[in-house]
């Protein structure tokens, strides 16, 4: 298979690892006989800089005409505490993620056996833990107007939820239950929210055409309690944006580390993969970050090409490192190994 | 001291644990010659059967003169999953909030010894835990516009704050602060949206009256996994209405039960307590509900009027329950202790 894949490392840690995940792929492509190109471009904070845009034309047309993006991390603290600026790195990848339609953001959570003493969580209570988040990402909250009194005095964020939104991501969610355990739980604040209302009746309308599937429903401040009392009780969780941003942050904790973390935002033209993890700009530099996130990510990239066998063999690969202990400090804290030297025992075991 | 308090049971369990911290309150008033009177009112699901209202105005003409409200809990699946219902329980909460002007809910969140294997977390991580949040009670996008399109396709929730609403509670946490470990935690989504933009520039500008305190920042995705990683980092959070909701019900994994937890609403003129669980339908009636939240909600009562000494006897007294066994089976599997005998239990220790 021919493939075009653009690459926007972004800040932070994010070149470091997603260097670590093209690697991978290359030798995909080279273990399966596949042709993939790959193309970077700037993007975030570093677009800012270079170009005062988060989000360069340049950037977004290439991301348009490939076949996916490889997406590797935004943000820096210089806009963080700066509520005035205007221009922030945030906005690309909001802007990137509206203009490639890219409406499902799926964060898959899992354990491994050989890191369970690894997570916060009592070990008994996590393993088997196996959830799939279905992130809407392209509405609510985070695309709604916005807007400063001219007094300074007040401001507001308006949600925004149309049936049709919701539809689409619904769809996606109850196909992903009737491949995986039948259960899809979507989580909501009904009992307050006008929006949450209107996700709960459009879903429950259209669950008839999932008979197969058992739908139930939980408040977000439940769920935020439920995903560590008991994960093992979820399948497939459908929620709107916001969160869905804070639901699977918090479910990073059940795997030991927000490092293991990938994520996929797909459209109906387009597909960006990502790890769900920051910029961390702390560890920039320091060959501490884990590629993981990103590499697995890749191995999504693979699986929505249908590239099955592709994808698995990523997985494999990602899990001899741990179970061989080749790990950053994130997950193992005597580990010696940097993030490129993952990276490269990750690519040889391809 | 003379004392008038409105006691609001609701709905679900809420009337079994209400009525065991009446009697604790009680056997505090004889036991340090106080005079406390009680007065029942209806509200929720309750108030929504016999009135047609989820806050009848008597409801509310009595909290008003009253010198406090102990409340018990709200809500009834019934209209959970009615996104038609006009009429809902959460209403009477929400605008009882609204009318008593409680802007402030505060949330403490502590670990005792004899239940630390009981959290779903490591005891390392979360021993010596010890926050107290503050959530934003009667502004954002609980109490913003809300509306559906006329053909119902779509809806819209309104998330406005003023730098009023902000700083009068902001005060309040710097002070607590102040009076604990010096440390403040500004938990918002500054990096997508405007009003926790004004959120972060209002607290950074009152800060400086609090030069003793420490000012940090986290995103609240963040923060919703920092609270399981590492705990004992937070002193005093501040956050507003929907994030509060959803991290401190987040938190209560911590203590090992919901069943514990406290809290209190305060406003200028009234105050209210009450535990931070919900109405439990499943356990109504059961005698199973654990009655230590609405209890320690007492002893918040208790400290509010500065009757520490008081306040103090309660706690003393449900931490020899817990550490006698005398437990409800949430933190207790094998404990034989209903909702009734636990309540009886501390009073008996007062
Ligand atoms: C960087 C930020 C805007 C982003 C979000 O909130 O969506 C991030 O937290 C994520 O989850 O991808
Ligand atoms: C019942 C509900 C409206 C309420 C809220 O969301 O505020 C509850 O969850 C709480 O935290 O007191």
């Amino acid at each position: 298979m021919k493939m075009k894949i653009a690459v926007l490392p972004g800040d932070g840690i994010g070149p470091e690892i997603t260097q670590q995940s093209v690697k991978v792929l290359q030798a995909i492509a080279e273990r399966f006989d596949h042709e993939f190109s790959f193309e970077e471009a700037i993007v975030g904070a570093a677009a800012i800089d270079l170009m005062g845009n988060p989000l360069p034309e340049a950037t977004l047309d290439l991301c348009k005409k490939s076949d996916a993006v490889l997406f590797g991390a935004i943000g820096d603290p210089k806009y963080d505490n700066d509520p005035e600026a205007k221009i922030r790195p945030e906005q690309g990848l909001l802007r990137l993620r509206k203009e490639l339609g890219l409406f499902a953001n799926i964060r898959p959570v899992k354990t491994y056996q050989k890191l369970l003493d690894q997570s916060p969580l009592r070990p008994e209570r996590i393993a088997g833990a196996d959830i799939e988040i279905f992130r809407e990402l392209t509405g609510g909250i985070y695309f709604g107007e916005k807007s400063t009194a001219e007094d300074g005095k007040s401001a507001t964020d308006v949600c925004t939820y149309s049936v049709e939104e919701i539809e689409r991501i619904a769809h996606l969610a109850f196909k992903a239950a009737q491949k995986r355990r039948k259960k899809l739980t979507l989580v909501d604040k009904a009992n307050v929210l006008e929006t949450s209302r209107l996700w709960r009746k459009t879903v429950t309308n259209l669950s008839k055409e999932y008979k197969d599937v058992e739908l139930d429903f939980l408040f977000i401040d439940n769920a935020a309690m439920q995903m560590i009392l008991n994960p093992t009780q979820f399948d497939v969780i459908l929620t709107e944006n916001m969160f869905g941003d804070i639901l699977s942050d918090e479910a990073s904790v059940i795997g030991g580390s927000i490092g293991l973390l990938a994520s996929a935002s797909v459209g109906n033209e387009n597909a960006m993969f990502e790890p769900i993890h920051g910029s961390y700009p702390q560890a920039t530099g320091k060959g501490i970050a884990n590629p993981i996130a990103s590499i697995l990510s890749a191995a999504m990239l693979l699986d929505h090409f249908n590239m099955t066998e592709e994808a698995e063999a990523v997985r494999k690969a990602v899990e001899i490192s741990i179970n061989s202990n080749v790990c950053t400090p994130d997950i193992n804290k005597n580990s010696e190994y940097s993030t490129k030297k993952v990276g490269e025992f990750i690519e040889l075991n391809i």
